[in-house]
């Protein structure tokens, strides 16, 4: 059926051979990302732009048929922010991978939105420098993707989440139009801050085309600890005697004993068996070693067992956390969560998290971003029920409500997309959603930028 | 006549004795802010809310009435953007200067519109913590004023801009209504980003009534280099050695020579004895002394004369520093620029301007936030006369153009206001301003908040 839509024939004749399929294959593969699908709809096509001028056309194509357009990067998010919608195309900017510019002195890099955050990382590394915002996703998540939903990742504890790193965009708008925002400079205040309003819009607002980012130094040296405790409270507890001790690591990772299980599985590793929580630390930058001496002074009150790790085994640990996730998608037997909390409750969050799946019977597994107070609960059944499903979505519900209970949010860095609706109204006032959705039509009057996400 | 307006025994109505005034000395005073005044205009009233219930009264009342609203913090401003507008109040927000909490775990402070900068640094100094933005004026600038300019100020270089500190705010509307935006955790991406849209917006979409800002660690350590050198581009071009060392210093000044013979003279300093120009390093936290000594090794090959100062002569530096510009009002006959460029491009700016000084016989010194590239030329001339204004506006506007020439802001820091609106153009696209302007529209569709302003 979605084969005859009149809009194809023009889709096709409007872009070269190979940047446009129907293909029963593509259509199903690009239906989803990596989060829970509620709603699985297949898109009419999928459309892999190379230049700037195609996605405007696209767009402009899209638009005059009444077509919603669901930009997508490499489609690791897990919110469903890239799920197709009804009567959409995905616009796939992937193949939009060139680094325009590395300018060292600048310290400043301008990249089309389909290069990956690694590749970035990469190329800057030669002249020390370094792409400070590095989800767990970062060796197959893009840089217009970090930037459509504020990415964090495990160094933003001390180097700040993707806003803070991107000084400047080009934009395609809902009218197939090209604005560019921002400045090149480090610092700049002329006009409204659109740079920052498009970034976290998750394709809302406009499409990510290009975008100039700041770099920072390579830090000259990094020590990482790794902090095995008895259970998780006491590891948490850690990161709150990390703070008090007032030394800013640059990563503060937790895990808890069931993810250090579930790795162990996975990866072949042997954690578990060397305690029933970890705590990740690495400081970085010409302090690091005297930091690491703090941080372990500092944590030694809570009788962990502390590893100073060499530099292989520093990197081979970061990396077993940050597949930690696993790259399987979400399903409805098993969700992954992504609330915040104020640091202070990081220990009453995980108490009563493990409280709260034992009362819903389903069992739970954590990590956490704990520098910024981001935890990654996963909830999960062994099979599915109806019943099943009911208690684990229970536990979602209340362990989102848990957290802005407690003055968290429901997203702090993967974003609302299509999953997070559900709780959205409970964090955000309804005058200040009704704002957003004006802001949103202001942009896209006929909604039709990856309509139903985000707000 | 103006005190014959309808509105004005309404308003005196409305709030409390002590809360409004007429009186003509008051609305001389805060007719305008320290910028450059084109059109002055007194406002028919100036009103101190001591609560936002006060705040949302007012608003309303005046949009009843069509009456502007010029919010106003210390109005230490230095581009017109509190500067009255005909048929306008200027509503002050320096009485609500509570700090509502200090969270030393959560590592958050909530404070009312008119806490001073430094009032909020002194607070929450016991605790080990700071807030991080430091404008030269942070003895009297607001911190409403500071989050409506996103301003900048010494050690932004390492610690970034009011906006990487703002976690939330309490804004009313321009129909008097209240809204909450962002989050008390450090990440949170539920929503678009409206607290950093309101953030450097200089009250034209909203009067900030209220903050959550996070707080970041002070400093256990820190070191001050003084690096005098012959000449000011040898200066500049120890910024970019420091940035080829990679090493990112807290705080990297510069000041020309013109400019310490302007401090030694108001303030009885000996700084032009030392050199002619002077670039002031602070390294801080664990790595302090290893980066204090890694900048003074990538300076040495410039030839300057480097001295280590200790604490109590650091302190005294970066105070005259800050009062480099003084706390004079802009003049017909003197005004402060606020251009930034790409760092590469320091010392070309400077040469650039220095000669541009020369063409058009105007004086002018220079100081610059150079680890940001942010400089802030002061052009002048001895004696008003006509044809010395128009040779002042042309070193002006060629110095700005010069910036965005090489890929600059006509705004680093202070905010367009009313005076940076003749260059605004040259800046920012039509198509992109006009976006702007609906989106002005959107929140403000009288046009009654700080009307002709920032965009
Ligand atoms: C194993 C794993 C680990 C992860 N770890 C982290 C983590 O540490 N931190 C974190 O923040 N996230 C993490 N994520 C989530 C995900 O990787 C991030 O959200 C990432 O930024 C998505 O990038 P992407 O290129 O895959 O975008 P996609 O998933 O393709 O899209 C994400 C959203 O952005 C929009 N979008 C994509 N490209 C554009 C564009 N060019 N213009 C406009 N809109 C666009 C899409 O419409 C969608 O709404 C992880 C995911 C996995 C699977
Ligand atoms: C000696 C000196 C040094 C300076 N150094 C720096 C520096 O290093 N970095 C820097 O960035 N700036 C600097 N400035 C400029 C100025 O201090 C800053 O712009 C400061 O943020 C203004 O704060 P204020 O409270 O004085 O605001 P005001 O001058 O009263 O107002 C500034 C703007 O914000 C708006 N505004 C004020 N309060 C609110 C509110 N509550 N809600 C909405 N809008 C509001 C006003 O309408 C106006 O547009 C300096 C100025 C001087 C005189």
């Amino acid at each position: 059926m979605s084969a005859e839509h009149p809009f194809l024939p023009e889709l096709f004749a409007a872009l070269p051979e190979g940047a446009v399929s129907s293909a029963a294959e593509d259509l199903k593969y690009y239906a989803v990302d990596q989060g829970p699908v509620l709603d699985l709809q297949l898109p009419l096509a999928v459309v892999w732009p190379v230049e700037v001028g195609q996605v405007q056309k696209v767009v402009r194509l899209a638009g005059q048929h009444g077509i919603s357009v669901i930009s997508r990067g490499a489609g690791t998010g897990v919110s469903g922010g890239a799920h197709a919608t009804e009567n959409s195309i995905v616009l796939n900017l992937e193949r939009m991978n060139q680094i325009l510019e590395i300018h060292p002195e600048d310290e400043v890099a301008i990249v089309e939105p389909g290069v990956i955050n690694h590749q970035l990382n990469e190329a800057v590394r030669p002249y020390g420098l370094m792409y400070a915002p590095d989800p767990a996703s970062y060796r197959y998540s893009t840089l217009g993707g970090n930037i459509a939903t504020n990415a964090g990742g495990l160094r933003c504890a001390k180097y700040g989440v993707t806003r803070d790193s991107v000084l400047a965009l080009d934009v395609v708008l809902a009218d197939g139009s090209l604005i560019h925002t921002g400045h090149r400079t480090f610092k700049g205040v002329a006009g409204y801050d659109l740079t920052a309003l498009f970034i976290g819009s998750e394709g809302t607002l406009g499409i990510v085309v290009g975008a100039t980012v700041r770099l920072k130094y390579l830090p000259i040296n990094s020590r990482t600890l790794a902090i095995f405790f008895q259970d998780f409270r006491t590891a948490a507890a850690g990161v709150l005697a990390v703070g008090k001790a007032r030394i800013q690591p640059a990563i503060m990772e937790l895990l808890d004993g069931a993810s250090l299980v579930d790795i162990d599985q996975r990866m072949n590793s042997t954690l578990r068996a060397r305690g029933g929580a970890l705590l990740l630390i690495q400081t970085d930058g010409f302090g690091a070693d005297a930091e690491a001496d703090g941080i372990a002074a500092a944590v030694a009150p809570l009788g962990g067992t502390l590893y100073l790790e060499d530099p292989e085994e520093a990197h081979r640990l970061l990396e077993l956390r940050r597949n930690s996730r696993g790259m399987d998608a979400d399903l409805d037997t098993r969700v992954g969560e992504d609330i915040a909390v104020p640091r202070s409750k990081l220990v009453d969050y995980i108490a009563e998290t493990e409280l709260l799946a034992q009362r819903h019977r389903v069992n739970v597994r954590v990590v956490a971003h704990a520098g910024d107070g981001n935890l990654h609960p996963t909830f999960w059944i062994e099979e599915a029920s109806d019943e099943g499903i009911e208690r684990l979505n229970k536990a979602l519900d209340e362990s989102v409500e848990l957290a802005l209970t407690m003055g968290g949010t429901i997203t702090g860095e993967h974003g609302v997309g299509q999953f997070k609706l559900r709780w959205l109204g409970q964090e955000i006032a309804p005058e200040v959603l009704a704002l957003e959705h004006r802001l949103k039509r202001l942009f896209d009057p006929a909604e039709l930028l990856n309509p139903g996400k985000a707000i």
